[in-house]
C-alpha cells in the first residue's frame, strides 16, 4: 500500500466525460489498496476564459482579483471529481488551496508556495477518503487568494507529495512519457523509462515541454519521485528520480533537445576593457530582457566580439537597446541574426565520459553543418546552429549517440 | 455620511457591460461620501449553468461539493466588479463568504447565517475602500464551503447590514419598488414609497416576487431599512421598514396580491371528532404537502366539511392521501378544484380600520364573484375565487380601496 499523488491536467478534465475516466482510474489505484491525494486543473480553456472576463474590464487586471476569479476553475473541477468518486462508491472529499490550507507568499499570479498543512489531508486519508485538492492556488498569511501561475498545478502536486511524504507523484499529461527527442522529429525517438531530475531540468528548459520547470525543480530538491504518464493510455510512463546508479552502465546522453524561439545578436570590435560584459548586458536586463547563451571570444586588437541570445519575442527591443550601447562604447558594429535553432545533447552520463562534445561536432560536421555558437554545462552541451539545418542535426546526433536503437538496454 | 449595504441580483451583473454599469453607480454613491458595502449575485444564467454541470455527474449532486461549484459564481462578479471599481479610481476589495467570514450551519444548499465577522469590512471601510461581498454564500465552522440556498444574496445583504448597523439595505433589481399590485394587470398600480415589514412579508409570501421572503424577515428582526430599487433607471424606489407612524394618517390597505399556484380540496361530510383536524392534515404533512388555507365550517348533523389549499403542483399528490384518510374516516367524499385563485388585501391599516373586510366582499359581490373560501390575519384578508375572475376582482379591489388614484398621498 503507497500513498500516491497523482495531477491530472486540463485536457484530462476537460469535459464531464473526461473527469468520468479519471474517476475510473483513480477508483482502481484507490482498489488496489493504494491512498490516493488527486490534484487537478481548470477544465482546459477555462481558464483562458475567466482571464478574457477579467481583461474586458481592464487590459491590465488587478492581480489580487484576478487570483479570485482564476482559481474559480480548480474549484469546479474538484468538485466534479469528488462527486464522480463518490458515485462510484469511493468516499473522496474535495479542497481548494485555502481550505488544505496551501500557505503562499503574497505575490499575486506568480506565488510561491511556503508551507502545506497536512493534518487535514491525513486525516481524511485515515479514514478512507480520496482527497482531491485544487492545483494552481493557495492562499496568503491574510486569507487573500493566490495562484502559483501558468503551469503551477504540477507544482501543487509535488508540493504535497513532499509534505505528505507520498510515495511517488504521478503526473498525468497527453503523452506517455519523456522522449530522447520529439517524435516529430525523429521518427525512431524512444520512450525514456528513467531520468535524472538534472536532465529533465535541462530537458525542460530547452523546449521539452513535458513538466513545469519549477515542478521538477521542487520534486528534486525534496527528493520527491516524479513519474510522467498518459492520462487515458496504459503504460510505465517515465520515472524522474535522483541519480543513484551512477557506477552501473548508463547511456551517456539521455536525450536531445531544441529550440527555435531565440535569436542571436552580436556586437562587433568592442574596446576590450574590464567591465565590458556588464556595460553590454546590464541595460539589456535592465530592459526586463532575458538572455539564454553569451559568448564572448577572445580578443584581439584590444577589441572584441560579444555574442548573447535572446527570446525572439525580445529581438526587436534588445537590438534597439544594443544600437545605443555599441555607440556609447564606440564599437565598430552590431548584427543579428534570427533564423538560429539550438540544439543541445543533454546526459549525466557525460560526467564520465570524456569526448562527448567533439563527437557532437563530428557528428554535425559530417552532416556539414556549421557552428555558430557553443556552450557547455556539467551535464549539456548546446550549439546554435543555422535553423533550416534543425531536423537533419537532431536526426544526425540521435544516431550518433545511439538512442535510435530499437530495443535500447535502458537502465 | 452614511453606510450602505448594496444588492446587485443576477441580471444586474449579468454581462461585463452590466457590472460597468453597476460600478458607475457605486462610484457615484462613494464620491457622494458614503460607505459602501457591495452584495453581489452570480451573473444570470451562471448558477444554473454550474449546476447543470454537476448534474451530468449525477442527479442528486453530493451537496457538500456541490455548493463548491455554485459558490465559484458569486467569486466572479466581486472580482470582476472590484477590478470595475479600481478602474474608475476607487479603492476596492473583493471577499467571498469564507474570507469575510460569513459562519453559517452545515446545512448544504440551504445553510442558515450564525454570525458574520465585521472586523476585516470595519478596517476596509475606515481605510477607504468599497468592500465587495460574494452574496449567497458562507462557511461553516469546519471551512467547508456553504451556500444559502436560492435568492439568498438578499440574506445576505440583510445580514450584513445588520451586522454592520448600516443605515440602509438597498436591493438592485428590475422593478422601480413594490406596487399596489401587479401593473400587468392593474396598469393604474402605483409604486408605493414605503410599506412595512409585516406587509411586505404578506404581499412577499402571496406572491409579489420582489424580494425573497427570508430577507424580509432578516430585515424585520433585525430592523435593517430596506429599499427596493431598479437597478439602471433612477428613482427613490421603495422602503421597507417598521410601522413608525401609526399615527399619521395612512391608507387603510397598501397593495393586493394574488396567487394562482394553488388548488382547493374538501373532504366532506367528516364525522366531527376531536382530532380530525389533525387526522386529515397529518398525512398531508408526512407527504411533504404545504397547505396553505384551511377552513373548517361549523358542523351539522355531527358532520363537518373540511376544505384546504395546496400548491398545483401537490394537488395529485394530495388528492390521494385524501382519498385514504377518507375512506378511513368513513368520510362522504372528496371533491377538488384546481381552477382557483387567491386574492389578498393587505395593509396595516387594518388594524384601526373596522369593516376592512366587509368593504371588500361588497366590492367582489358587486361584480358578483363568488367567493369560496376566506382568511383572514391581523394585517390581510384573502379569498378564493374562480380564476377566471381573478384581473376583474383584482381591479375592483384596486379600485374599491383607492389605491389607483393618480396622485396618491402617501406617508
Amino acid at each position: 500500500m503507497a500513498l500516491i499523488v497523482q495531477k491530472f491536467g486540463g485536457t484530462s478534465v476537460g469535459t464531464v466525460e473526461r473527469i468520468e475516466q479519471v474517476a475510473d482510474k483513480v477508483k482502481k489505484f484507490r482498489e488496489a489498496g493504494d491512498d490516493l491525494v488527486v490534484v487537478l486543473s481548470a477544465m482546459s480553456g477555462e481558464t483562458n476564459r475567466l482571464i478574457d472576463l477579467a481583461k474586458k474590464i481592464s487590459d491590465q487586471p488587478v492581480p489580487r482579483e484576478l487570483d479570485v476569479i482564476v482559481s474559480t476553475g480548480e474549484q469546479v473541477t474538484i468538485a466534479l471529481l469528488a462527486m464522480a468518486l463518490i458515485k462510484r462508491g469511493i468516499p473522496a472529499v474535495s479542497y481548494t488551496g485555502n481550505q488544505v490550507r496551501i500557505l503562499t507568499d503574497s505575490a499575486h499570479n506568480k506565488a510561491r508556495i511556503l508551507q502545506i498543512d497536512d493534518q487535514k489531508i491525513r486525516g481524511d486519508l485515515k479514514a478512507g477518503r480520496v482527497v482531491v485538492v485544487a492545483g494552481f492556488q493557495g492562499v496568503d498569511e491574510h486569507g487573500n487568494i493566490t495562484t502559483l501561475g501558468r503551469g503551477g498545478s504540477d507544482t501543487t502536486g509535488v508540493a504535497l507529495a513532499a509534505a505528505l511524504k507520498a510515495d511517488e507523484c504521478q503526473i498525468y499529461t497527453d503523452v506517455d512519457g519523456v522522449y530522447t527527442t520529439d517524435p516529430r522529429v525523429v521518427a525512431q525517438a524512444q520512450r525514456l523509462d528513467k531520468i535524472t531530475f538534472e536532465e529533465m531540468l535541462e530537458m525542460a528548459s530547452l523546449g521539452s515541454k513535458v513538466l513545469q520547470i519549477r515542478a521538477v525543480e521542487f520534486a528534486g530538491k525534496y527528493n520527491v519521485p516524479l513519474r510522467v504518464l498518459h492520462s487515458f493510455q496504459e503504460g510505465p510512463g517515465t520515472l524522474i528520480t535522483i541519480d543513484e546508479e551512477e557506477s552501473m552502465e548508463q547511456p551517456i546522453i539521455s536525450g536531445i533537445a531544441f529550440n527555435r524561439d531565440e535569436a542571436k545578436l552580436t556586437i562587433r570590435g568592442v574596446p576590450d576593457t574590464p567591465g565590458v560584459a556588464f556595460k553590454i548586458l546590464g541595460p539589456i536586463s535592465a530592459a526586463n530582457i532575458e538572455v539564454d547563451m553569451i559568448v564572448q571570444n577572445v580578443s584581439h586588437d584590444n577589441t572584441t566580439d560579444f555574442t548573447f541570445t535572446v527570446h525572439r519575442n525580445d529581438y526587436d527591443k534588445a537590438h534597439k537597446v544594443l544600437d545605443k550601447t555599441a555607440e556609447e562604447l564606440n564599437a565598430r558594429e552590431v548584427v543579428g541574426d534570427t533564423n538560429i535553432a539550438k540544439v543541445s545533447i543533454v546526459g549525466v552520463g557525460m560526467r564520465s565520459h570524456a569526448g562527448v562534445a567533439s563527437r557532437m561536432f563530428e557528428a554535425l560536421a559530417k552532416e556539414s553543418i556549421n557552428i555558430q555558437m557553443i556552450s557547455t554545462s556539467e551535464i549539456k552541451v548546446s550549439v546554435v546552429i543555422e535553423e533550416k539545418y534543425l531536423e537533419l542535426a537532431v536526426r544526425a546526433l540521435h544516431t550518433a549517440f545511439e538512442l535510435d536503437a530499437p530495443a535500447r538496454q535502458g537502465e
